[in-house]
């Protein structure tokens, strides 16, 4: 993660002020707004304002005139049961706002979730930061043979080493001739004035048009706003071990702020959701027929293969469809 | 309005709590937090949170690390020229919450609006208050003729009164049989007890089936939380003088919390959005020709006859297409 | 369902007409098109048009030039894939159209599902029809009391006779009511003139005003359209045991003609969304001690009671925790 | 545009079929269902599937058990009426899919409209075309220096030249590295025979990482379906004159198809949409003191230097305010 000391300065002045309010107030959240959380090589996640608590769905759930609240642990529990029955509503009455710095063949998976609103830096209008991802050798890995959507073991290092050679030479050529195009100066990244014009005897190309040569792994950002209902399902599919690598971290650091915000909420999150599956009818059958003693097989299962082993899997069962002891349990 | 003791008390609660906070925090909107602004006969409008201010406008419409904000008029021309520019991601930026106390028949026309979050009061669950909206005299309009959804002049005060008496009387029993299927002792309603059970001897009906011998004019109330570039939509259409009037009264109040909450966006909605009008292509050709000092007719003016009077009362011009003077204009 | 002669000769000339089409044809589904399926006592679901069939989710999954089919049995696989693994976009690429005739109060809880377009018949526009929902005696649930929102067992014939007294009588009076002030002869319903004046000699209160005193048991009608995802997600909330009866009868209608639309579709929607559960962390961690062995009771389960008590009936055990055999299974 | 032979095979297949249906159907857009119609140098827009025509918004609009059309003058009006009035529901009730092929920066400005469905040619799963834009030399505007987010003149030739051998040469290596990474074989695009492996003795990079390499101008493809009432709302933000030259390209394709679609409701947008002007509440005061006689100047307008330029160009005016004789125009 680059801040210049432009943005570190403008940060600090940001966490400096303080005001009083009547409104609902995090301290565990309050303590990290505007801190950027670092994720990736150059990436980032700030909170910058948020909406609500705990409080505030259960005050909204019983539409209360009051805080909502009656004992602790009677609002926990509602959500828990809101959670579990799948009330989404009240959790849509919390809402968070957060300036991300991602790649952008991450921004283009993000984006695909509608329900949330998005400012984007604007590279018609403004020069693209000189930072692109290049994954650290443990990340690169070899494409799957049974997931045609995953990675597999990563790649030798002397095959990691080219990979990182291809991609870091490819992406500091293209920004070098993007910002020819424009008749723009380059600059190594980081410092914070404008950039200066290379021949002052030809035109530059319009931004919108020369940010075409950038590679799909410099870094956008945005602002990206999103209520509690919509954050927990981009977690869910996210944070998820099947998401690609890279927006898992993002998910990661999204959950660590959850936990700050509503605390009682992650917990239900991770009970509901998080920690839970989804059980087939076919599953839900086999599962009642082993509990009656029968030991079943992928073939008296009525599942097909593919569906079998991602069954036994989620339950803890090995390939035979027999539990696994605790101690050689999959991870 | 009839809030009873708790609920008073329960509002005054939330207004003497204080916390300090990083937020933007906006000192006239804080003012009025949690209180019940009146509506109609028993409703009411209670702006419950909000996020953001004018400043967080051009935050995110700059995706800025610091505030945003530069000198306050450049702030304030940028807001300008995104709402006269239809940009409306950065006004998204900004949410608010309201809890809203409404006759359902309004309800139904205010959830329309989809882009919005919404907890209503569940009459499943819980028992409805004995409120009902009973229009004042002067609100009884006639049905209009030209205008199929319309009201034009008001009932003769005779009628009127005879309207108020069937409005109440039907609620009134309604109401009464809702509570005696439910096997519930009728209350006059504002007491803040838990209705008593009428006869220990049968059971009462569910209360899902129950409600349905209520009114339309029966007041519910909900938490509805929008951001502000659905508030300005629905503001738009909703205070405009062709909504009906039981609902402009609720968009009027909400576009005084809009005031109080980002002045300077308030200012450019009703510059841009709520005294601007939308001139066809043909409109505009008529005006051009017109500047010309073409002296247009309904005729040559290729519109219909009711676009052409439309088009006329937009522009201050009288059904010949001419200029109104000042003193003379239609309000 | 009371359809008048002009609205069944309306239905049958759109039944007549036939044309080619290149597009994906569903002939089950055509079979009942614009044709009134009945539900409750005067209310309707009509299948008014459709976009795609089974091939046009994995045509749009596969991204394809063609009709993105391969063989039949690679495509359903494909389908079962995507559902269960909670892949939304595919089928979002379906969409219905229907025209719904259904109780207010019922409106008003279908209406909560945001994701989809409606143009409801307008009562500031038009006169409502003299029809309103009057539940079989079989239906009159008493309150239930270890849930707030739900039905015990049927009133006594009495009471439900007096319930239904009740209700018919009231929305009678109000519906005559309603008339009156708009200065209309009441109708005894079901033909399909235009009302008549009541009185020549006064003005009727406007349409807008004179809905507000129906009540909420009056059948509205929408055209409602969804696509497919959204759909589902409607039917699996809707036509869920807890939802309530009345939209459970619509929430079926549609299922039907789901079938009809979408047969593979629908056979994955039974396997993964209806017939399936959502398995918590701890609920998972329960069935695990469970298949190795071990007696788990709700202390030991580490569920709240309620939560233990949804548990076990989700899974086929008796509140001990222990496997009901199929012959005493709970239905 | 590059289609291969299976492609072409496939268009040419689901072309030849022909099915009844009893739906609205529309012969002009009949015929040129699933047709690649050629955007940029390599995109295209296919229409897919279509829900409606005009007389289905005026069914949708009046709620109709049959065809919803009186007269067709009437239902024309109709329709103009609703647009007028920013009735936007009955339009929602038309819906179009298409399959779209278009470089990624442009992908990414599209996708922003979020009331639509996509399903987008996963770089995760497949691997991408070699096929990139290259904009001809007439579209290589140089930066605007009043319009930070616009073009002004085209480059000089030379310099025109110098931009497309960059543009070309690092696209091109690019992809040869993005196809090494995977240890594929590069092909020189257009044929449809899958890629070969390149050294049998390495692993490659998987598919989802690899795919971080490309430049922004290559093509993606994706299936994208919306209502009328959103893509109207994206053609007029689209093909206006201030959005990018790539952009409006294609929403000006997807104008055509909604003329041969929905001709009643184009001629409307027409009207009151894309040749339709906002006219703020200064602009207002300013024309009816023109009407009147008076000389408005941008001083005495109450605007500021940048709104009355607006003003001035949008009512074809010159910048003294003063009406341009038609043959002066500006176009």
């Amino acid at each position: 993660m680059t801040l210049n000391k432009t943005q570190i300065a403008e940060i600090d002045q940001l966490r400096a002020q303080q005001a009083a309010t009547r409104r609902a107030t995090v301290p565990a959240l309050e303590e990290i707004l505007y801190t950027a959380l670092p994720v990736l090589d150059h990436g980032f996640v700030r909170v910058i304002d948020y909406m609500g608590d705990d409080a505030a769905i259960t005050q909204a759930a019983r539409v209360s005139y009051g805080k909502g609240t009656k004992k602790l642990n009677e609002d926990k529990a509602l959500i828990f049961y809101l959670l579990r029955h799948w009330h989404t509503t009240p959790f849509e009455m919390c809402e968070i706002k957060y300036h991300v710095k991602l790649p952008i063949f991450i921004a283009r998976q993000w984006i695909r979730h509608r329900t949330a609103n998005v400012n984007e830096y604007s590279a018609r209008y403004s020069i693209m930061d000189r930072e692109f991802y290049l994954p650290a050798a443990e990340q690169l890995g070899v494409q799957s043979t049974n997931n045609r959507q995953g990675r597999a073991a990563v790649l030798s290092p002397d095959e990691a080493a080219k990979v990182q050679k291809i991609l870091r030479e490819d992406a500091e050529r293209c920004y070098q001739h993007y910002m020819e195009m424009m008749n723009l100066q380059g600059s190594d990244g980081g410092e914070d004035t404008e950039p200066q014009i290379l021949d002052p005897n030809r035109s530059g190309l319009a931004r919108e048009l020369a940010r075409m040569n950038l590679n799909l792994n410099f870094y956008t950002q945005w602002y990206w706003k999103t209520d509690l209902h919509n954050l927990m399902h981009f977690c869910r599919l996210r944070a998820d071990a099947h998401a690609q690598y890279e927006i898992q971290a993002y998910a990661r650091v999204l959950l660590d702020t959850m936990q700050r915000w509503v605390p009682a909420t992650f917990e239900a999150f991770q009970q509901y959701r998080e920690g839970a599956i989804n059980l087939s009818k076919s599953g839900l059958d086999v599962l009642q027929r082993m509990l009656r003693g029968e030991q079943v097989s992928e073939q008296s299962s009525k599942m097909g293969k593919r569906e079998w082993r991602e069954f036994c899997q989620s339950m803890g069962l090995n390939d035979n469809g027999q539990i696994v002891s605790p101690q050689n349990k999959v991870a």
